[in-house]
């Protein structure tokens, strides 16, 4: 009977495991995981911050009914040996060390938040957004708080200051990089959100560094370029790391992004070990290298493969496109590939298509706005990213545009997209194929 | 100097019109519509007895600004001769008759209502929902009408269905198939569709044949499997059949479809003649048998690619999938492909998976179901249809599958699709991969 350890259970971790159950029906399959608990959310923290979600211990869940899975909780991975296929393991109530011999091992350790070497960080009332226990430290702080800084524009970073002004705190948002979303948008859609932010009354600065937190062991300002912001809550949502210490402790090879170096089974360096989740390397399907994506349905794909291959499939990670949404208030904010910039990086400068079109036909009361940009590199026309803002569909047509630049689709193509239409749904004419057109338009 | 000349200005010519001008700058474009007015919008003529669009009129539009393209409208295409190249015209103002020389021609002349041999449906108030002047009859009876009979659950149907009913009649579909929406979906998606008019206080009786209609010049009754249903309005939405008169009487190639026969360049029998649109045929992308679509999506693709040809271009039209989108109250429902039944006329056993999944975290506040259906043929997988009905996303997702089925994307490929995720908005694994997991336990 094959024995297969997954250290870690979140998306990537529980993925694995229900896959490897799924592939192999009599393996023993033991999960590692540090936790007191079995799985959580970490995409909900900022709405259980809001207070759209009523509580924040809803985000908890203990892990599925999995036959023969045994899920060991408050219990940490301290060292693999892959020459003689064990992994060391300590329960934390007791510490206990124990060796588990395994057959195969996926690390699905994740990922933890980074802290930027500001002067100040290790402040009270800094906080990060990634853990339950990040969230009730700050749903705790909130009763006191009436200033927050939030450091970065990401997701993450957007969702939680929305949060805090939801919750009547002033809120102004510090991001390094010249616009918010920098990962997801160009300029010219980010400004949209920008100013749906302010609409909602966050204060946004742009292409602007936090250089010191300042207090006495209680955070009471930052200083933004020289300027003095008073602030006695600050959020650091300057995005996340890999957690590969016990890989590298292990001899496993790490890549040049910081990730678990894998291949296209997910096979890291060691035989039988996967990784898998934000501690892996994912592979950019546009440019082919690799990448950090860092999302949750990436960890869940690539969960699946790691899984099955570990119980003895034959499964492959072709690699990601970063398909991502977020909301600002009433629109909802996609994109899937590269950006302009991410594109100009890699070496492709692109052609783009930007539109704004209505969801609903003109004489159909209640249309609302959908903003488009698509990305084509400038030999074959193939789609290389897409960004849409709207107050609805766009996380639906980001899903459909990373499908097509999975599928090699040219704007040639694109503009023939076969699609539905009924007036109180959608117009005879989709956005993605008005962007397309105006794209043909300029080759 | 090329002459390019249309007839017919709906969907399929307006769009062949500003395909012809853009891939030809100088040729002259003439457009032959019969109508007293350019373009209108059949589709919301439903809408428009509902009172969700508050004026019929606002359906009607004029001919958008086209450089060097004539639309004469009030005039009809009377013959054609394809030997000569010309087309003979007649003002109907002026009866005045005019003979016109083309270079090319595209036929766009659409389709009619089609009513069914019943006896008495000649009878007053009995109308059909496909012209504005239907829609205007409709709104004009609305004030005296109490009981409403609709004959044919299709889209039109249904639609004008709820239209009555919110006018405060009483109403009654009648549907010869053994359920609602019969092109779209299978029996057990529909049963959600007839449950959803039914809460909206719609009666629905599917698998019954309307035998007559009985009145003294006004309809006072219809007599449905021997039964006698009070009725003082009767909608026919029993389809539309192409209109080929023009066609079949110059000696062009009439499809076993009823429609215009065309090749893969929309070309048909003639030369230099193209069709598009309800007219004339398509393909089936998944049977590759020809079909008649009569959607205005498809009548769009169609027109492109026949104005494209018709001025010089080369562009292919692939074929269709009929991906379609109705609503019934706050349900969108879509499909595309082919349904059960459709598969097995054609000769697949298909495999379905069926489920019900929410669109967003169990835990985010205001989630609501979402129920995907989804065929895929028992060689290689390969999905050929797809059924949707949820409160939001269901138009989205059937053109996502459209792409798939398109791309011959197997459902060991879907299971694996790339898509974003955020809480407000969608859920870590789409409604479509939790199908795909469903058919694959059945492999």
């Amino acid at each position: 009977m094959k024995h297969i350890v997954i250290v870690g259970f979140e998306s990537a971790g529980l993925t694995a495991a229900a896959a490897a159950r799924a592939t192999d029906r009599s393996a023993k399959i033991t999960v590692i995981e540090r936790r007191g608990y079995a799985i959580y959310h970490p995409c909900g923290i900022p709405f259980a911050i809001g207070g759209d979600v009523s509580d924040i211990e809803l985000l908890i869940e203990p892990a599925p009914p999995m036959v023969n899975v045994e899920v060991r909780t408050s219990t940490e991975a301290v060292a693999i040996d892959p020459d003689g296929r064990t992994i060391e393991v300590r329960e934390l109530k007791t510490n206990k060390e124990e060796s588990l011999s395994y057959d195969a091992l996926v690390l699905a350790t994740g990922s933890y938040a980074f802290k930027p070497p500001i002067p100040g960080i290790e402040l009270k009332h800094v906080y990060t957004v990634k853990t339950v226990e990040d969230g009730r430290a700050i749903i705790a702080a909130l009763g006191r708080a009436k200033r927050a800084l939030v450091v970065g524009a990401g997701p993450i970073g957007i969702e939680t200051a929305m949060a805090l002004k939801t919750r009547g705190l002033s809120v102004t948002i510090v991001e390094m990089l010249p616009n918010v979303l920098p990962g997801m948008l160009d300029q010219d859609m980010a400004e949209l959100v920008t100013q749906k932010l302010r609409e909602g009354g966050i204060e946004v600065m742009c292409g602007r560094r936090v250089q010191e937190i300042r207090g006495k062991e209680v955070v009471e300002s930052a200083i933004v370029d020289g300027q003095e912001l008073p602030a006695d809550i600050v959020i650091v949502a300057t995005g996340v790391r890999p957690e590969v210490k016990l890989a590298k402790e292990a001899g496993i090879e790490i890549g040049e992004t910081g990730g678990i170096k894998v291949d296209d089974h997910l096979r890291t360096s060691a035989s039988d070990v996967y990784a898998a989740g934000d501690c892996a390397e994912s592979i950019c399907l546009v440019t082919k290298r690799p990448i950090l994506s860092q999302l949750a349905t990436t960890a869940i794909r690539m969960g699946r493969v790691a899984g099955i291959n570990a119980a003895g499939g034959d499964e492959v990670f072709d690699g990601t496109l970063n398909t991502v949404v977020t909301s600002a208030y009433d629109l909802e904010i996609a994109s899937t590939g590269l950006t302009s910039q991410s594109a100009r990086a890699a070496g492709i400068e692109p052609i783009s298509g930007r539109i704004r079109a209505l969801n609903r036909p003109k004489y159909y009361p209640g249309a609302t706005p959908i903003w488009v940009k698509l990305l084509v590199e400038p030999v074959e026309h193939r789609i290389i990213g897409g960004q849409l803002v709207g107050a609805k569909g766009a996380a639906e047509r980001a899903n459909l545009l990373a499908l097509a630049i999975r599928k090699g689709m040219t704007v040639e193509e694109l503009v023939k997209l076969e699609h539905c239409y009924a007036p109180p749904v959608c117009d005879c004419i989709d956005p993605l194929v008005i962007a397309a057109e105006a794209i043909l338009r300029r080759l």
